[in-house]
């Protein structure tokens, strides 16, 4: 029997409930195929630094290490938003989460059904389908984690601060791999967003990329934007894109955008995918919903827990290769929504249904 | 008599003929004050590579020492676009010419009249009154100029590239009293944007934010977003903001994500004040219209000049004084619009008019 081994941090908020509900469809989603799952859960983020001290314990990466993926929920809320900017849950639950597993590749769908594009801000005559693009944002590099990165006294008595933004070819051509699978799956085309009109690494990044589409995937259409530019383009038409993809800050920046433009962040999901394989020969990675922990409704029970579900469907695609279940729990999300079964955040004029309720018509669509 | 000093650079593209367009008007509204124009046109850009070999010719700096403010239009194009990013007129021209001036301080109202919200990309009902809210830009610090900015061979003959991102207390504080001001003459609300959970320099940018307006304008109403939220926030409702101010990079890709949820770029102005004052006691600045060289429509005569006069007002407001004359243009703009007077980016239904029409309404409506 196939057992999918995973680490299950459901964090603060919303987390924890949303994710009951997704174990329990993916529950349903792997049963019937004689696949068992072995979870383990563990605390990470607010609950973390209540219950240890820190947002991301050492008995938390244990876990991790000890499974193929992490099932990730969100993290942070009021109770910790006055610790300072770097030690809030966010923050110093997910930089040191990505250095540990080299998680390099963020992949976030942009994803808006027909059915429900009043939920996104732009006009509805300018996305009919909807949407329908990714981004691929580097993770582990740039100017996240490039030294030196420090405050000093200057001799006149000014303090200065400095950040240094760093990329190598090989961590570009990586990342470059990323998207063009992404795109080879999709329609072919690709984005690559820098500001290689100021930024030395951008050049760099620039040029490795033409390099590398030419010798490894010249079949694919590649084109390049400034990072400005990119950030309009996005409103103006987010299906002039198909993949776009960017360094770790821009990709922070057109991620987070693009997320808005698609409306409900309780349907977006994310993949970070590591550079080491897990024990199915895989990519390790961490799997996460793209929005927060929306300490408002938390504990409530109506939170959306699709983005978490749709989460788990990267989980299964990318570090289990279970492409086909991955797609049924995407077509049963779909139809649910179509159905009119939707959480108030999706509601728009249907009566809202609970997390439970929402999770059990996914599982009934399977 | 008072006399205007000005240099006049109108660029590439629709360049000269929404300048031609502008200095019309800009002497119909202060000629009747009994102040005189004078200003000297120079080359700048596209145009400054073909006459002279380089962007910004020693020549064009010198008419610029010799005045007291400098109107710019847009520079670039397809003749030169396939230079090396860095060789781009617009780079090549926008980033010498503000270390040369010191214009550290980049304001671009994000200004939507309630009569064109159709221009905008945003929903209706998101934004009944149009939008009213104001960028202020970092302009000579950040990535931007910092060093170290190379490229390097590492011993296993990996390539590196790297930018530094640099801010000195000082540098921060001058851009914080920019903001300060005008929020003063504004709601009083100040939104300041970094990345302070990842940047030691966005660190320093909110410590510093934070003291300067505790001792200096504790009247003032200071929040503080990171920069992926305040992406996601421009879009979801614009106008929760008042006065935004960030830093070179985050700036130039906000600054860029609000002039498009504002609709027709034919609308948007900007001014980049310098350190130093001029002749006339107020500082030395470059007024340049948000928008690009349009080149699709260059030459036709059909270019929308508000972005220019709106520029040109700004102008006579920052770096003359002319307070009272910059409110009628502006006035006399809205006027136009609402007499339904448009050019084509913003006619919705109304039939088009050309750039030298559209001038004299705003003539007429002084
Ligand atoms: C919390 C923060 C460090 C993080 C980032 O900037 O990467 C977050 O915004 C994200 O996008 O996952
Ligand atoms: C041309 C480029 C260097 C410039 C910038 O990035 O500052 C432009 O995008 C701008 O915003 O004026």
């Amino acid at each position: 029997m196939k057992t999918l081994k995973f680490a299950v941090l459901p964090g603060d908020g919303i987390g924890p409930e949303v994710m009951d509900a997704t174990l329990a469809v993916l529950e349903a989603a792997t049963k019937p195929e004689g696949i068992a799952l072995d979870f383990t859960h563990a605390d990470v983020g607010g609950i973390a630094i209540d219950n240890h001290g820190t947002a991301l314990p050492e008995s938390t990466l244990e876990v991790c290490r000890n499974a193929d993926a992490i099932l990730f929920g969100s993290v942070g809320g009021p109770k910790w938003e006055n610790l300072p900017p770097k030690e809030q849950p966010e923050r110093a639950a997910l930089l040191p989460i990505r250095k540990a597993f080299n998680l390099f590749a963020n992949i976030r769908p942009g994803l808006l059904f027909k059915e429900l594009v009043d939920a996104s801000p732009l006009r509805p005559d300018s996305i009919p389908e909807g949407i329908d693009i990714v981004c691929i944002r580097e993770l582990t590099g740039g100017i996240y984690f490039g030294q030196p990165k420090q405050t000093v006294t200057l001799e006149d008595g000014d303090v200065q601060a400095v950040d240094t933004m760093v990329y190598k070819v090989s961590e570009i051509e990586r990342i470059a791999e990323v998207a063009a699978v992404t795109a080879k799956a999709r329609s072919g085309r690709v984005c690559s967003v820098d500001k290689a009109n100021v930024l030395e690494t951008s050049v760099l990044w620039r040029k490795t990329v033409v390099e590398y589409f030419k010798k490894n995937h010249p079949d694919l259409e590649l084109s390049h934007l400034y990072v400005d530019n990119a950030a309009q383009q996005l409103v103006r038409d987010p299906n002039q894109f198909d993949v776009i993809f960017t360094e770790n800050m821009f990709g922070d920046i057109l991620s987070d955008e693009m997320a808005i433009i698609c409306g409900s962040l309780g349907m977006m999901s994310s993949a970070s995918l590591g550079t080491d394989n897990n024990s199915q020969g895989l990519p390790y990675g961490l799997y996460e919903p793209a929005g927060g922990t929306a300490p408002d409704i938390a504990g409530k029970g109506i939170a959306n827990p699709c983005a978490q579900v749709l989460s788990a469907a990267m989980m299964l695609r990318y570090s289990f290769g279970l492409d086909a279940i991955a797609d049924r729990l995407s077509a049963a999300i779909r139809k649910a929504v179509e159905d009119g079964v939707r959480t108030g955040d999706i509601a728009f004029g249907k009566s809202p249904v609970g997390t439970t309720v929402m999770a059990d018509a996914i599982i009934e669509r399977l």
